[in-house]
Protein backbone atom coordinates (compact mmCIF):
# COMPACT_ATOMS: atom_id res chain seq x y z
CA UNK A 1 0.00 0.00 0.00
CA UNK A 2 1.16 3.55 -0.81
CA UNK A 3 1.70 5.88 2.53
CA UNK A 4 0.14 8.43 3.30
CA UNK A 5 -0.54 10.62 6.15
CA UNK A 6 -2.49 12.20 8.30
CA UNK A 7 -1.58 15.42 10.26
CA UNK A 8 -2.88 16.38 14.02
CA UNK A 9 -2.28 20.42 14.39
CA UNK A 10 -3.70 22.33 17.40
CA UNK A 11 -2.53 25.41 18.95
CA UNK A 12 -2.81 22.98 22.35
CA UNK A 13 -1.60 19.99 23.20
CA UNK A 14 -3.43 18.46 20.27
CA UNK A 15 -5.38 15.47 22.20
CA UNK A 16 -8.44 16.67 20.83
CA UNK A 17 -7.32 16.93 17.68
CA UNK A 18 -6.17 13.40 17.65
CA UNK A 19 -8.66 11.78 19.93
CA UNK A 20 -11.00 12.61 17.23
CA UNK A 21 -9.83 12.16 14.66
CA UNK A 22 -8.56 8.70 15.43
CA UNK A 23 -12.19 8.04 16.04
CA UNK A 24 -12.82 9.20 12.54
CA UNK A 25 -10.09 7.07 11.13
CA UNK A 26 -10.92 3.75 12.75
CA UNK A 27 -14.16 3.96 10.40
CA UNK A 28 -11.63 3.12 7.71
CA UNK A 29 -9.81 -0.20 6.43
CA UNK A 30 -6.67 2.15 6.13
CA UNK A 31 -3.23 2.96 8.03
CA UNK A 32 -1.71 6.00 8.10
CA UNK A 33 1.51 7.54 9.21
CA UNK A 34 0.36 9.73 12.02
CA UNK A 35 1.83 13.32 12.19
CA UNK A 36 1.45 15.39 15.49
CA UNK A 37 1.79 18.90 15.77
CA UNK A 38 1.46 20.17 19.00
CA UNK A 39 1.52 24.03 19.87
CA UNK A 40 0.92 25.85 16.62
CA UNK A 41 0.48 29.15 18.11
CA UNK A 42 2.34 31.38 15.80
CA UNK A 43 2.40 32.26 12.03
CA UNK A 44 5.66 30.68 11.57
CA UNK A 45 5.20 27.66 12.92
CA UNK A 46 2.00 27.71 11.19
CA UNK A 47 3.63 28.30 8.02
CA UNK A 48 6.32 25.23 9.23
CA UNK A 49 3.48 23.08 9.14
CA UNK A 50 2.90 24.20 5.86
CA UNK A 51 5.61 23.64 3.95
CA UNK A 52 5.65 19.75 5.54
CA UNK A 53 2.32 19.46 4.62
CA UNK A 54 3.22 19.80 1.09
CA UNK A 55 6.19 18.37 1.26
CA UNK A 56 4.69 15.46 2.15
CA UNK A 57 2.17 15.67 -0.51
CA UNK A 58 4.52 15.68 -2.87
CA UNK A 59 6.61 12.91 -1.89
CA UNK A 60 3.83 10.84 -0.99
CA UNK A 61 2.03 11.64 -4.47
CA UNK A 62 -1.47 12.40 -2.71
CA UNK A 63 -2.46 15.06 -0.07
CA UNK A 64 -2.39 14.03 3.57
CA UNK A 65 -5.14 14.33 5.71
CA UNK A 66 -4.88 16.93 8.13
CA UNK A 67 -7.16 17.38 11.47
CA UNK A 68 -6.49 20.53 13.08
CA UNK A 69 -7.84 22.62 16.16
CA UNK A 70 -6.73 26.11 16.07
CA UNK A 71 -8.58 28.58 17.41
CA UNK A 72 -7.04 32.06 16.63
CA UNK A 73 -8.06 33.12 13.33
CA UNK A 74 -4.68 34.31 11.32
CA UNK A 75 -2.71 31.13 12.33
CA UNK A 76 -5.69 29.30 10.99
CA UNK A 77 -5.87 30.63 7.75
CA UNK A 78 -2.86 29.73 7.21
CA UNK A 79 -3.49 26.17 7.66
CA UNK A 80 -6.47 26.19 5.65
CA UNK A 81 -4.89 28.68 2.97
CA UNK A 82 -5.27 27.81 -1.05
CA UNK A 83 -1.71 27.32 -0.61
CA UNK A 84 -1.88 24.02 1.31
CA UNK A 85 -2.28 20.61 -0.58
CA UNK A 86 -3.90 18.97 2.19
CA UNK A 87 -7.09 17.61 3.12
CA UNK A 88 -8.18 20.01 5.80
CA UNK A 89 -10.52 19.03 8.08
CA UNK A 90 -11.59 21.96 10.51
CA UNK A 91 -12.75 20.65 13.51
CA UNK A 92 -13.68 23.95 15.27
CA UNK A 93 -14.96 25.91 13.34
CA UNK A 94 -17.26 23.35 11.96
CA UNK A 95 -19.34 23.28 14.97
CA UNK A 96 -18.49 26.50 16.81
CA UNK A 97 -19.95 28.98 13.96
CA UNK A 98 -23.48 26.64 14.00
CA UNK A 99 -23.32 27.15 18.08
CA UNK A 100 -22.60 30.42 18.18
CA UNK A 101 -25.85 31.07 16.19
CA UNK A 102 -27.66 28.81 18.91
CA UNK A 103 -25.98 29.90 21.77
CA UNK A 104 -26.27 33.76 20.70
CA UNK A 105 -23.73 34.25 22.10
CA UNK A 106 -19.56 34.83 20.10
CA UNK A 107 -17.11 32.45 21.08
CA UNK A 108 -13.93 33.67 22.98
CA UNK A 109 -11.61 31.78 20.80
CA UNK A 110 -9.54 30.76 23.77
CA UNK A 111 -6.44 29.26 22.89
CA UNK A 112 -5.01 26.25 25.01
CA UNK A 113 -2.47 27.61 26.31
CA UNK A 114 -3.14 30.76 27.79
CA UNK A 115 -5.39 28.76 29.83
CA UNK A 116 -3.41 28.17 33.08
CA UNK A 117 -4.53 24.56 33.82
CA UNK A 118 -2.60 25.00 36.84
CA UNK A 119 -5.32 27.46 38.35
CA UNK A 120 -8.14 25.90 37.81
CA UNK A 121 -10.21 24.06 40.21
CA UNK A 122 -10.89 20.99 38.35
CA UNK A 123 -7.56 20.28 37.32
CA UNK A 124 -6.55 20.65 41.13
CA UNK A 125 -9.20 17.66 42.17
CA UNK A 126 -8.33 15.51 39.30
CA UNK A 127 -4.66 15.64 40.53
CA UNK A 128 -5.12 15.01 44.06
CA UNK A 129 -7.48 12.39 42.88
CA UNK A 130 -4.41 10.63 41.47
CA UNK A 131 -2.77 11.00 44.12
CA UNK A 132 -5.74 9.44 46.34
CA UNK A 133 -6.15 6.48 43.83
CA UNK A 134 -1.86 5.92 44.06
CA UNK A 135 -2.17 6.01 47.94
CA UNK A 136 -5.15 3.57 47.88
CA UNK A 137 -3.86 1.16 45.68
CA UNK A 138 -4.27 -2.20 46.09
CA UNK A 139 -5.78 -1.76 49.50
CA UNK A 140 -2.69 -0.20 50.75
CA UNK A 141 -4.62 2.01 53.22
CA UNK A 142 -7.55 2.31 55.05
CA UNK A 143 -7.01 5.75 55.46
CA UNK A 144 -9.39 8.55 54.62
CA UNK A 145 -11.39 5.76 52.70
CA UNK A 146 -14.61 7.54 53.33
CA UNK A 147 -13.63 10.56 51.02
CA UNK A 148 -13.52 7.65 48.21
CA UNK A 149 -16.23 8.20 45.61
CA UNK A 150 -15.78 4.46 44.77
CA UNK A 151 -14.05 1.51 45.97
CA UNK A 152 -13.24 -1.17 43.53
CA UNK A 153 -12.94 -4.84 44.74
CA UNK A 154 -11.61 -8.38 42.88
CA UNK A 155 -9.67 -11.13 42.75
CA UNK A 156 -5.54 -10.11 42.03
CA UNK A 157 -4.93 -8.93 38.29
CA UNK A 158 -8.56 -8.20 37.24
CA UNK A 159 -7.86 -4.61 36.25
CA UNK A 160 -8.36 -2.43 39.32
CA UNK A 161 -5.33 -0.67 39.17
CA UNK A 162 -5.24 0.70 35.73
CA UNK A 163 -8.97 1.33 35.78
CA UNK A 164 -8.81 3.27 39.41
CA UNK A 165 -5.69 5.47 37.76
CA UNK A 166 -8.17 5.66 34.61
CA UNK A 167 -11.18 6.95 36.82
CA UNK A 168 -9.03 9.86 38.77
CA UNK A 169 -6.95 11.48 36.12
CA UNK A 170 -9.56 11.36 33.37
CA UNK A 171 -12.81 12.12 35.49
CA UNK A 172 -11.40 13.25 38.61
CA UNK A 173 -12.95 10.51 40.64
CA UNK A 174 -11.70 8.88 43.97
CA UNK A 175 -10.70 5.20 43.47
CA UNK A 176 -9.45 3.19 45.62
CA UNK A 177 -9.03 -0.53 45.01
CA UNK A 178 -9.13 -3.20 47.62
CA UNK A 179 -8.22 -7.00 46.79
CA UNK A 180 -10.26 -9.99 47.35
CA UNK A 181 -7.75 -12.72 48.74
CA UNK A 182 -8.30 -16.54 49.53
CA UNK A 183 -8.26 -15.72 53.50
CA UNK A 184 -11.25 -12.84 52.26
CA UNK A 185 -13.19 -16.17 50.88
CA UNK A 186 -12.43 -18.68 53.75
CA UNK A 187 -13.27 -16.23 56.55
CA UNK A 188 -16.62 -15.93 53.78
CA UNK A 189 -16.68 -11.96 54.63
CA UNK A 190 -15.74 -8.47 53.05
CA UNK A 191 -12.43 -7.30 54.48
CA UNK A 192 -13.11 -5.59 57.88
CA UNK A 193 -11.93 -2.24 56.24
CA UNK A 194 -14.77 -2.27 53.38
CA UNK A 195 -18.01 -3.60 55.73
CA UNK A 196 -18.82 0.51 56.51
CA UNK A 197 -17.99 1.40 52.61
CA UNK A 198 -19.60 -1.52 51.26
CA UNK A 199 -22.47 1.15 49.38
CA UNK A 200 -19.25 2.64 47.75
CA UNK A 201 -17.76 -0.93 46.29
CA UNK A 202 -18.15 -2.04 42.56
CA UNK A 203 -16.50 -5.25 41.35
CA UNK A 204 -14.86 -6.41 39.04
CA UNK A 205 -14.54 -9.86 37.64
CA UNK A 206 -12.96 -11.95 34.71
CA UNK A 207 -13.05 -15.30 32.75
CA UNK A 208 -11.00 -17.51 34.75
CA UNK A 209 -9.14 -18.28 31.35
CA UNK A 210 -8.18 -14.72 30.82
CA UNK A 211 -6.91 -14.46 34.52
CA UNK A 212 -4.95 -17.47 34.34
CA UNK A 213 -3.41 -16.15 31.24
CA UNK A 214 -2.40 -12.54 32.60
CA UNK A 215 -1.25 -14.17 35.94
CA UNK A 216 0.85 -16.52 33.93
CA UNK A 217 2.74 -13.28 31.98
CA UNK A 218 3.72 -12.49 35.88
CA UNK A 219 4.17 -15.52 37.51
CA UNK A 220 4.61 -18.44 35.39
CA UNK A 221 3.47 -22.02 36.23
CA UNK A 222 2.64 -20.91 39.72
CA UNK A 223 -0.50 -21.91 42.01
CA UNK A 224 -1.72 -18.16 41.87
CA UNK A 225 -1.54 -18.46 38.04
CA UNK A 226 -3.12 -21.98 37.80
CA UNK A 227 -6.25 -22.09 35.83
CA UNK A 228 -7.77 -24.18 38.34
CA UNK A 229 -7.38 -21.69 41.27
CA UNK A 230 -8.44 -18.67 39.05
CA UNK A 231 -11.84 -20.51 38.75
CA UNK A 232 -12.11 -21.04 42.63
CA UNK A 233 -10.93 -17.50 43.16
CA UNK A 234 -13.38 -16.12 40.32
CA UNK A 235 -16.11 -18.18 41.37
CA UNK A 236 -15.31 -17.18 44.93
CA UNK A 237 -15.43 -13.46 44.86
CA UNK A 238 -18.19 -13.82 42.21
CA UNK A 239 -20.51 -15.57 45.00
CA UNK A 240 -19.43 -12.50 47.89
CA UNK A 241 -19.98 -9.82 45.77
CA UNK A 242 -23.79 -11.39 45.08
CA UNK A 243 -24.02 -11.91 48.57
CA UNK A 244 -23.00 -8.87 49.77
CA UNK A 245 -25.10 -6.83 46.51
CA UNK A 246 -22.17 -5.31 45.77
CA UNK A 247 -22.66 -4.67 41.85
CA UNK A 248 -20.13 -5.65 39.33
CA UNK A 249 -18.93 -6.29 35.93
CA UNK A 250 -16.70 -8.48 33.92
CA UNK A 251 -13.04 -6.91 32.76
CA UNK A 252 -12.82 -9.33 30.25
CA UNK A 253 -13.73 -7.89 27.10
CA UNK A 254 -13.81 -4.49 27.75
CA UNK A 255 -10.93 -1.05 28.08
CA UNK A 256 -10.59 0.33 31.23
CA UNK A 257 -12.52 3.38 28.93
CA UNK A 258 -15.47 1.12 28.96
CA UNK A 259 -14.54 0.05 32.22
CA UNK A 260 -14.59 3.66 33.96
CA UNK A 261 -17.45 4.65 32.02
CA UNK A 262 -20.35 1.95 33.07
CA UNK A 263 -18.93 2.33 36.59
CA UNK A 264 -19.69 6.50 36.61
CA UNK A 265 -23.00 5.74 34.95
CA UNK A 266 -23.72 3.07 37.53
CA UNK A 267 -22.68 5.19 41.17
CA UNK A 268 -23.08 8.52 39.57
CA UNK A 269 -20.89 9.89 42.32
CA UNK A 270 -22.61 13.26 44.17
CA UNK A 271 -19.63 15.00 44.21
CA UNK A 272 -19.25 15.32 40.24
CA UNK A 273 -21.38 16.99 37.78
CA UNK A 274 -22.85 13.66 35.54
CA UNK B 1 -28.49 32.35 34.09
CA UNK B 2 -31.39 30.00 32.86
CA UNK B 3 -30.13 26.71 32.78
CA UNK B 4 -29.39 24.75 29.69
CA UNK B 5 -28.01 21.31 28.91
CA UNK B 6 -25.53 19.64 26.63
CA UNK B 7 -26.26 15.95 26.13
CA UNK B 8 -23.12 14.05 24.81
CA UNK B 9 -24.56 10.36 23.18
CA UNK B 10 -22.47 7.50 22.01
CA UNK B 11 -22.00 3.86 21.14
CA UNK B 12 -19.07 3.80 22.71
CA UNK B 13 -17.75 5.30 25.82
CA UNK B 14 -18.40 8.71 24.59
CA UNK B 15 -15.01 9.94 25.78
CA UNK B 16 -14.47 11.16 22.14
CA UNK B 17 -17.85 13.12 21.93
CA UNK B 18 -17.30 15.13 25.70
CA UNK B 19 -14.00 15.72 24.74
CA UNK B 20 -14.54 17.34 21.61
CA UNK B 21 -17.60 18.86 22.82
CA UNK B 22 -16.05 20.43 26.03
CA UNK B 23 -12.96 21.99 23.56
CA UNK B 24 -15.75 23.13 21.40
CA UNK B 25 -18.12 24.29 24.42
CA UNK B 26 -14.94 26.14 25.76
CA UNK B 27 -14.46 28.45 23.39
CA UNK B 28 -18.62 29.93 24.73
CA UNK B 29 -18.49 31.78 28.27
CA UNK B 30 -21.63 29.27 28.72
CA UNK B 31 -21.91 27.06 31.66
CA UNK B 32 -24.15 23.98 30.79
CA UNK B 33 -25.46 20.84 32.76
CA UNK B 34 -23.94 17.98 30.97
CA UNK B 35 -26.05 14.62 30.18
CA UNK B 36 -23.44 11.85 29.43
CA UNK B 37 -25.52 8.85 27.52
CA UNK B 38 -22.71 6.06 26.69
CA UNK B 39 -23.30 3.02 25.25
CA UNK B 40 -26.66 3.38 23.11
CA UNK B 41 -26.33 0.50 20.99
CA UNK B 42 -30.08 -0.02 20.27
CA UNK B 43 -33.30 1.69 18.65
CA UNK B 44 -34.98 1.39 21.99
CA UNK B 45 -31.77 3.16 23.73
CA UNK B 46 -31.72 5.86 21.24
CA UNK B 47 -35.66 6.65 21.66
CA UNK B 48 -35.21 6.39 25.24
CA UNK B 49 -32.39 9.03 24.79
CA UNK B 50 -34.34 11.39 22.41
CA UNK B 51 -37.29 11.27 24.87
CA UNK B 52 -35.31 12.70 27.69
CA UNK B 53 -33.49 15.30 25.24
CA UNK B 54 -37.25 16.37 24.23
CA UNK B 55 -38.42 16.67 27.90
CA UNK B 56 -35.62 18.96 28.84
CA UNK B 57 -35.99 21.09 25.96
CA UNK B 58 -39.56 21.31 27.65
CA UNK B 59 -38.27 21.82 30.85
CA UNK B 60 -35.89 24.25 30.32
CA UNK B 61 -37.89 26.31 27.14
CA UNK B 62 -34.61 26.25 25.06
CA UNK B 63 -33.45 23.18 23.05
CA UNK B 64 -30.49 20.94 24.40
CA UNK B 65 -27.31 21.02 22.47
CA UNK B 66 -26.34 17.42 21.67
CA UNK B 67 -22.95 15.73 20.58
CA UNK B 68 -23.56 12.57 18.82
CA UNK B 69 -20.88 9.82 17.72
CA UNK B 70 -23.53 7.02 16.41
CA UNK B 71 -21.98 4.85 13.36
CA UNK B 72 -24.83 2.75 13.30
CA UNK B 73 -27.56 4.61 10.41
CA UNK B 74 -30.56 3.64 12.00
CA UNK B 75 -29.81 4.24 15.26
CA UNK B 76 -28.37 7.92 14.32
CA UNK B 77 -30.99 8.23 12.37
CA UNK B 78 -33.49 8.40 15.34
CA UNK B 79 -31.40 10.55 17.23
CA UNK B 80 -31.09 13.29 14.12
CA UNK B 81 -34.48 12.64 12.95
CA UNK B 82 -36.79 15.52 12.93
CA UNK B 83 -38.63 14.90 15.80
CA UNK B 84 -36.11 15.34 17.93
CA UNK B 85 -36.00 18.92 19.92
CA UNK B 86 -32.36 19.49 20.16
CA UNK B 87 -29.62 21.12 18.53
CA UNK B 88 -27.59 17.67 17.24
CA UNK B 89 -23.89 18.27 16.33
CA UNK B 90 -23.02 15.29 14.34
CA UNK B 91 -19.30 14.40 14.79
CA UNK B 92 -18.93 11.34 12.72
CA UNK B 93 -21.33 12.44 9.64
CA UNK B 94 -19.56 15.57 9.06
CA UNK B 95 -16.05 14.15 8.58
CA UNK B 96 -16.64 10.90 7.87
CA UNK B 97 -18.84 11.17 4.15
CA UNK B 98 -16.26 13.62 2.79
CA UNK B 99 -13.34 11.45 4.21
CA UNK B 100 -14.74 8.27 2.39
CA UNK B 101 -14.71 10.21 -1.29
CA UNK B 102 -11.38 11.88 -0.32
CA UNK B 103 -9.81 7.95 0.90
CA UNK B 104 -11.78 6.21 -2.13
CA UNK B 105 -12.76 3.35 0.51
CA UNK B 106 -16.30 3.23 2.19
CA UNK B 107 -16.22 3.76 5.80
CA UNK B 108 -16.85 0.34 8.00
CA UNK B 109 -19.09 1.62 10.32
CA UNK B 110 -17.63 -0.40 13.55
CA UNK B 111 -19.04 0.60 16.14
CA UNK B 112 -16.65 0.93 19.68
CA UNK B 113 -18.28 -1.89 21.09
CA UNK B 114 -17.84 -4.48 18.64
CA UNK B 115 -14.31 -3.49 19.15
CA UNK B 116 -12.77 -5.71 21.99
CA UNK B 117 -9.73 -3.70 23.17
CA UNK B 118 -8.27 -6.21 25.10
CA UNK B 119 -7.20 -8.01 22.04
CA UNK B 120 -5.69 -5.42 20.74
CA UNK B 121 -1.92 -5.06 20.89
CA UNK B 122 -1.98 -0.97 21.28
CA UNK B 123 -4.25 -1.64 24.11
CA UNK B 124 -2.09 -3.88 25.69
CA UNK B 125 0.57 -2.10 25.65
CA UNK B 126 -0.86 0.49 27.15
CA UNK B 127 -1.83 -1.40 30.22
CA UNK B 128 1.55 -2.71 30.20
CA UNK B 129 3.02 0.76 30.24
CA UNK B 130 0.78 1.78 33.20
CA UNK B 131 2.52 -1.28 34.95
CA UNK B 132 5.79 -0.31 34.37
CA UNK B 133 5.19 3.06 35.46
CA UNK B 134 3.62 2.45 38.96
CA UNK B 135 6.61 -0.16 39.22
CA UNK B 136 9.12 2.63 38.63
CA UNK B 137 6.99 5.27 40.17
CA UNK B 138 9.93 7.49 43.11
CA UNK B 139 12.67 5.53 42.19
CA UNK B 140 11.15 2.37 43.62
CA UNK B 141 13.31 0.23 41.40
CA UNK B 142 16.15 -0.02 39.16
CA UNK B 143 15.11 -3.57 37.57
CA UNK B 144 13.86 -3.27 33.81
CA UNK B 145 14.83 0.56 33.53
CA UNK B 146 16.77 -0.13 30.05
CA UNK B 147 13.23 -0.70 29.06
CA UNK B 148 11.97 2.69 30.06
CA UNK B 149 11.08 5.05 27.64
CA UNK B 150 11.76 7.90 29.47
CA UNK B 151 12.61 8.29 32.98
CA UNK B 152 11.45 12.12 34.56
CA UNK B 153 13.70 13.24 37.39
CA UNK B 154 13.50 16.30 39.40
CA UNK B 155 12.93 17.38 43.23
CA UNK B 156 10.05 15.85 45.31
CA UNK B 157 6.21 17.45 44.25
CA UNK B 158 7.42 18.52 40.78
CA UNK B 159 4.73 16.80 39.24
CA UNK B 160 6.55 13.34 38.43
CA UNK B 161 4.13 10.81 38.97
CA UNK B 162 0.96 12.09 37.32
CA UNK B 163 2.87 13.03 33.92
CA UNK B 164 4.58 9.32 34.10
CA UNK B 165 1.19 7.90 34.57
CA UNK B 166 -0.63 10.28 31.82
CA UNK B 167 2.45 9.41 29.74
CA UNK B 168 1.44 5.80 29.81
CA UNK B 169 -2.27 5.77 29.47
CA UNK B 170 -2.87 7.88 27.33
CA UNK B 171 0.58 6.85 25.09
CA UNK B 172 1.74 3.76 25.87
CA UNK B 173 5.00 5.13 27.12
CA UNK B 174 7.06 3.49 29.63
CA UNK B 175 8.04 6.45 31.88
CA UNK B 176 9.82 5.90 35.03
CA UNK B 177 10.29 8.70 37.51
CA UNK B 178 13.19 9.67 39.97
CA UNK B 179 13.65 12.23 42.45
CA UNK B 180 17.04 14.26 42.59
CA UNK B 181 17.34 14.83 46.80
CA UNK B 182 20.10 16.32 48.98
CA UNK B 183 22.01 14.05 49.33
CA UNK B 184 22.15 13.54 45.43
CA UNK B 185 23.08 17.51 45.68
CA UNK B 186 25.89 17.18 48.27
CA UNK B 187 27.55 14.56 45.76
CA UNK B 188 27.17 16.76 42.92
CA UNK B 189 26.30 13.81 40.79
CA UNK B 190 23.31 12.30 39.60
CA UNK B 191 22.01 9.14 41.18
CA UNK B 192 23.95 6.02 39.90
CA UNK B 193 21.32 4.01 38.89
CA UNK B 194 20.52 6.72 36.32
CA UNK B 195 23.85 7.33 34.94
CA UNK B 196 23.56 4.67 32.26
CA UNK B 197 20.30 6.05 31.24
CA UNK B 198 21.07 10.01 31.25
CA UNK B 199 20.45 10.30 27.51
CA UNK B 200 16.78 9.18 28.47
CA UNK B 201 16.09 11.53 31.13
CA UNK B 202 14.49 14.64 31.08
CA UNK B 203 13.73 17.50 33.52
CA UNK B 204 10.89 18.56 35.47
CA UNK B 205 11.34 21.61 37.53
CA UNK B 206 8.92 23.97 39.13
CA UNK B 207 8.86 27.58 41.13
CA UNK B 208 9.83 27.10 44.30
CA UNK B 209 7.00 29.36 45.33
CA UNK B 210 4.57 26.82 44.27
CA UNK B 211 6.45 23.75 44.72
CA UNK B 212 6.75 25.41 48.64
CA UNK B 213 2.80 25.48 48.44
CA UNK B 214 2.23 22.19 47.34
CA UNK B 215 4.40 20.69 50.01
CA UNK B 216 2.73 22.89 52.48
CA UNK B 217 -0.32 20.73 52.00
CA UNK B 218 1.54 17.64 52.62
CA UNK B 219 3.77 18.58 55.66
CA UNK B 220 3.01 21.73 57.10
CA UNK B 221 5.57 23.80 58.32
CA UNK B 222 8.25 21.13 58.01
CA UNK B 223 11.87 22.43 56.52
CA UNK B 224 10.82 19.93 53.76
CA UNK B 225 7.97 22.45 52.28
CA UNK B 226 10.48 25.37 53.67
CA UNK B 227 10.56 28.02 50.82
CA UNK B 228 13.90 28.86 51.51
CA UNK B 229 15.01 24.64 51.24
CA UNK B 230 12.35 24.77 48.13
CA UNK B 231 14.51 27.66 46.17
CA UNK B 232 17.65 25.42 47.35
CA UNK B 233 16.69 22.10 46.15
CA UNK B 234 14.96 23.37 42.53
CA UNK B 235 18.29 25.95 41.89
CA UNK B 236 20.46 22.69 42.65
CA UNK B 237 18.29 20.17 40.54
CA UNK B 238 18.60 22.65 37.96
CA UNK B 239 22.41 23.39 38.33
CA UNK B 240 22.56 19.04 37.83
CA UNK B 241 20.18 19.20 34.72
CA UNK B 242 22.18 21.81 33.30
CA UNK B 243 25.70 20.68 33.81
CA UNK B 244 24.18 16.72 32.78
CA UNK B 245 22.62 18.04 29.50
CA UNK B 246 19.49 16.87 30.82
CA UNK B 247 16.38 18.93 28.97
CA UNK B 248 13.76 19.92 31.59
CA UNK B 249 10.78 22.12 31.24
CA UNK B 250 8.80 23.92 33.94
CA UNK B 251 5.63 22.07 35.24
CA UNK B 252 4.74 25.17 36.83
CA UNK B 253 1.95 26.48 34.89
CA UNK B 254 1.22 23.39 32.89
CA UNK B 255 -0.97 20.66 32.87
CA UNK B 256 0.03 16.86 33.02
CA UNK B 257 -1.50 17.14 29.26
CA UNK B 258 1.00 19.87 28.25
CA UNK B 259 4.11 17.87 30.05
CA UNK B 260 3.22 14.83 28.61
CA UNK B 261 3.43 16.73 24.43
CA UNK B 262 6.12 18.54 25.09
CA UNK B 263 8.06 15.41 26.18
CA UNK B 264 6.32 13.30 23.54
CA UNK B 265 7.77 16.08 20.97
CA UNK B 266 11.34 16.26 22.01
CA UNK B 267 12.20 12.72 23.18
CA UNK B 268 10.22 11.44 20.14
CA UNK B 269 10.73 7.13 21.24
CA UNK B 270 11.75 5.35 18.91
CA UNK B 271 9.22 2.48 19.98
CA UNK B 272 6.11 4.51 19.23
CA UNK B 273 4.96 5.82 15.47
CA UNK B 274 5.17 9.54 16.17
Amino acid sequence: MTERSVFFVSDGTGITAETFGNSILNQFPVKMRHVRRPFIDSLEKADAVVSEINEVAEREGRRPVVFITLVEPQIRARVTGPGVNGMVLDMFRTFVEPLEDELGVKSNHRVGRFNDASQSQEYNDRIEAINFSLAHDDGQSSRNLDLADVILVGVSRCGKTPTSLYLAMQHGVKAANYPLIPEDFERGKLPSMLAPHRKKCFGLTIDPTRLAQIRNERRPGSRYAALENCRYEVNEAETMMRREGIQWLSSTHKSIEEIATTILRDIRPDRLIY
